[in-house]
């Protein structure tokens, strides 16, 4: 049975305050609406709508950067969640099998959960809706069953006393045979208080039918949506909670877990060691038995086996550490390889380059890689010994066990095991401090004394 | 109708196990009974006396830096609540209108809770108290009420079965008439079993000489004083809860609030965004739009629109960062302002300088701003590009559109459009490298032979 | 009466997901093993047997690092309880007095618990075993008690509706006199559905024997024990919470307790403020009135009173700040001392050196402090004055009041008052930067155009 996604992600989310189409915002830093699409990727879906609305542009251009397959439509006004599904109906023209509805503010919906929503559609239901057991149901629609049969999702405001005592509640997520899920859009009205077409009719549409309709129930957890930045954060913080339990079930120490930072795609190997207050942005992966001292950030890198990273060490996109290499405090990495063995230990900044196996940079130690309009690369040796402040300014290669002296500015090739040195000569000037912090004193006191 | 504080900031704290007077203790990055005197400001307060008992200099010392119009005065020895009162009495000499004792240990009470003491006051009580719903009263005294009236205020340890059973307690805050407060307090006695005189006693006085007294309630939160190190990490705790949902709601993009430091008086704009682990000392203000990335530390600065600072940005006082300015990681930037467009994003301390629009400052750049005894002032020009490793030796200028070699110790000023160069050439000395290690390793096995 | 411990630390702990031996993961900086032989230290034992199994060369490694007397004897099969304690005999042959058999996984049972088992073993029970009320019992082993007597452990699964409704459950750790406990494990059979040797059952044949046994309780927080890297997490927290708390009761304050992460050992004096976000390791001492500024990392350090470390500062072993010291930002100390009321403020790598009083670094100072195989000592004086960005290539020594020029490489000692200065003399190129720029921009529009 082929399956096709409908994710409504039109809303404004004034509540949000913000410029940015509320979908855009970023939960594990990748926006909600990826989130949605993730749960979904479970039903391998042959098509997938995005329905757009404020700052669709925007939105197509997010979805377009995460899968050019997907289809983004644009409901130009906003009339209810049913008008929006049906802005749909052209990308899933001739599409066959089963639609899901799914919303681009509700992150957390797990694959599990929308296998048994398609179970209950093999099991032959016409209209399968996502329910929850809430702790609190408030104002929450109310999903009416009778046995299996779901009979009718009543709004709050609409329900009777007994309705009300329902804890059942509807979380909107829908599922339908594509072309019947459009039939009965058709057949919503928008003849209430506020004049929207509601999607949640469909069901009471599908039973006058003789449809069939039935609840799939999932935790309240599950159903999380996202209307403020408190809830953005929120969502932030259930995200990390469940990585972070997904990585010390996988064998990953993480001393202190409520202060680390997970990507959604974060993988790290089993004995690698993460300490407190690390950040880790997308795209990252950490060998097996590396470790992660406190205060790293790590964005678009590799950290290979035994590799030990920080504190304080900051990788970005482009950073390869080979195993074992070592990468120390107040250093930034950048789209550079890092040989196995190597060390940058101390205040460098080591970009667009490759450092050969067991090479050694010294402190404030930088690779001169952008001229102002072009970057260039930097080569450095096996076994090389970069002296501390040594300027490497790019193109430039320095041998395999080679050397530079320390505060030397390299402009040209330094050979295989030669020195590159480049500085002058040291003099000492006797007395001269003396007289100089006595005069700098005596101009102060005189300073000080016109002051008064 | 004048409004006047007497904000009490006498007692020692003996259980802060500190040599610092307790109201001298911060919450976000301000004193104690700072926070006391910001609810009061809400009553536009004529004149405010700060009665100091404990270090009591330092105490006026603080007191005067946040309003040399503060009052401190002085108990000399602490007998009791009334008795520091009392203290206030000549600095309010001649004052008419309402008197508010706040304490200095009390940092939450809530402006609006104020107003409606001063509410009750008008509507004709002699005495106001305020009063909260306690969710265990244990040893708080008790306020008894009768209808609308205060009837007394009993201590625990004098209270009867009945009276304990009451959860309304009190929270030591009183409004009332200055000069209606200091007759009162003139017949309170000490006759008591820790001879104190009590600010509680006023209201059974009051009502025997036929003054009404009443209640005013807050929520429990908003009494939570301070006498241990715990309770002031509990007090930052509180403030720093109620800063980021203010921040939340303004529409600021927390990513993980918890891990987020706030000062009392930081300011965020809308659409700016926060990441994980930063933290604001006083006097900070981000302008909508701005990126503050993981571990950075501002204190003192002004972030502009779009401007992106951190990871591991260091702003200190006078940092100004105009529209779209960028200042990366382990940078330090102190009394300077930076250009629209300018960016500092590696390694570099930048003090005492301007920087002009769209510079670009190479890795491990440093402003030689200091001489020993005097500061000295750096200027860069609009596009200037500094190299790697540029040493600006203050008093210097880098003119618009100039440059300066990477390694270079910049003395002189550099005219625009030139280039400042001061490095040594280099050489290269073949195969120096490969000796100097194998003498170097020769030695050392030798010494390790030696050593066995 | 001697007391002697049995610490059993076998366990393969199979759900750590890990390779490494269960009790060598760390809390606190201190492998597990070590926070029960910590407990057990208040029972001044005169030998100590740690049974190791799993990975036993390097848990006896670790147990040597942390006492040399400790006597590591290993269980090749892990038969149970009663086998491993059994392996404990050869190596407590001839002692008397009592055994305790603590567990290496167990990290929390307080000294004062302990010694209330040893006053139960004084005031005559031959056996004494620790339980606690569980507020979840679940399929712990309970303890049947009739007034001070234990009468037996039941294991739950072959416990009675009525044994099952009892709380008090099995801890596991017992005392006993040391030959009694050998005797009574003899006597414990393997007739059951593991096959394994259950030191429970010795309560039951002392019993049998006519020797009374009872029950001490603890807390159940103290018998947390870590199976998994949740459970080592959550004990990490356990001790944080602890350690804060210490801190704070001792007059520390602490801005975020949440965030600052402390070693087993740490110690930080009355007045000291240690703001959020710091992450101690092992061996650091902190004098009172002395501030550690947030993102700073500590280990194997002494700061001295008064002095100030942070925000951003690394102070690795062997640094000794002291008194008034100053190490600001990016700045790394190791090995070195720093003088009474000397300045390193920035970006700076200090290594192997000592600093004199009242001197200052200058910004991106390096001590060049390995040449590949050595590592060489550097030595400022009082008062002296480095410049930003100087290299001193050790050994070498600064003098007293003398001065380093910015940028210069330092290579041979600079005297007393002296001036040392090692740079090239600054050039203008005019116009050299526009053309420069006018002709990389040519080529980039020549590029791009190509590309088009």
């Amino acid at each position: 049975m082929a399956h096709h996604l409908i994710v409504l992600a039109a809303g404004q989310g004034t509540r949000m305050q913000s410029d940015k189409p509320k979908v855009l915002h970023e939960v594990g830093h990748a926006p909600l609406f990826a989130h949605a699409l993730a749960s979904g990727a479970a039903l391998e879906p042959e098509r997938t709508v995005l329905v757009a609305g404020h700052g669709a542009e925007a939105v197509r251009g997010a979805a377009g950067d995460i899968d050019p397959g997907i289809d983004v439509v644009v409901q130009e006004t906003q009339e209810g969640t049913a008008h929006a599904v049906a802005q749909a109906r052209t990308a899933l023209d001739g599409a066959t099998g089963d639609a899901f509805v799914l919303y681009g503010d509700t992150p957390f919906i797990r694959p599990e959960t929308l296998q048994k929503m398609a179970e209950a559609r093999a099991a032959g239901h016409a209209v399968v809706v996502l329910g929850f057991e809430a702790a609190d149901p408030g104002r929450y629609g109310r999903l009416v069953v009778e046995g299996d049969a779901l009979t009718r999702i009543v709004e709050f405001k609409d329900a009777t006393e007994a309705e009300r005592a329902i804890t059942l509640c509807n979380s909107g997520v829908v599922a339908a045979d594509v072309s019947v899920l459009f039939d009965l859009i058709d057949a919503v009205g928008n003849d209430n208080a506020s004049g929207e077409y509601y999607l949640t009719d469909i069901v009471e549409i599908a039973r006058a039918r003789g449809l069939s309709a039935t609840a799939v129930t999932c935790d309240e957890a599950e159903t999380m949506g996202v209307n403020t930045r408190a809830d953005l954060a929120a969502a932030e913080a259930e995200f990390q909670r469940r990585k972070r339990t997904e990585m010390l079930d996988n064998g990953v120490t993480l001393t202190a877990p409520e202060t680390v930072f997970f990507a959604f795609d974060t993988w790290v190997g089993r004995d690698a060691v993460i300490e407190p207050h690390v950040v880790f942005g997308p795209d990252v992966t950490v060998e097996s038995g590396a470790t992660i001292r406190a205060f790293s950030h790590l964005e678009g890198c590799h950290v290979g086996g035994q590799a030990v990273v920080g504190p304080y060490a900051r990788l970005r996109p482009g950073a390869e550490l080979s195993n074992g290499a070592k990468v120390g405090n107040f250093v930034e990495i950048k789209n550079a390889e890092i040989g196995e063995g190597a060390k940058v230990n101390h205040l460098s900044y080591i970009g667009d380059a490759t450092v050969g196996e067991a090479a050694n940079i010294g402190a404030g130690t930088v690779t001169c890689n952008y001229d102002g309009v072009f970057k260039h690369r930097t080569e450095i040796g096996a076994r090389a010994f970069i002296g501390s402040d040594t300027m490497l300014v790019a193109p430039v290669r320095v041998g395999d066990g080679a050397m530079t002296g320390s505060g030397s500015v390299i402009t040209r090739d330094v050979p295989d095991a030669a020195l590159g040195l480049g500085r002058a000569r040291q003099e000492n000037k006797d007395g001269f401090a003396r007289k100089l912090f006595e005069k700098l004193t005596a101009r102060k006191a005189a300073k000080n004394n016109g002051a008064v």
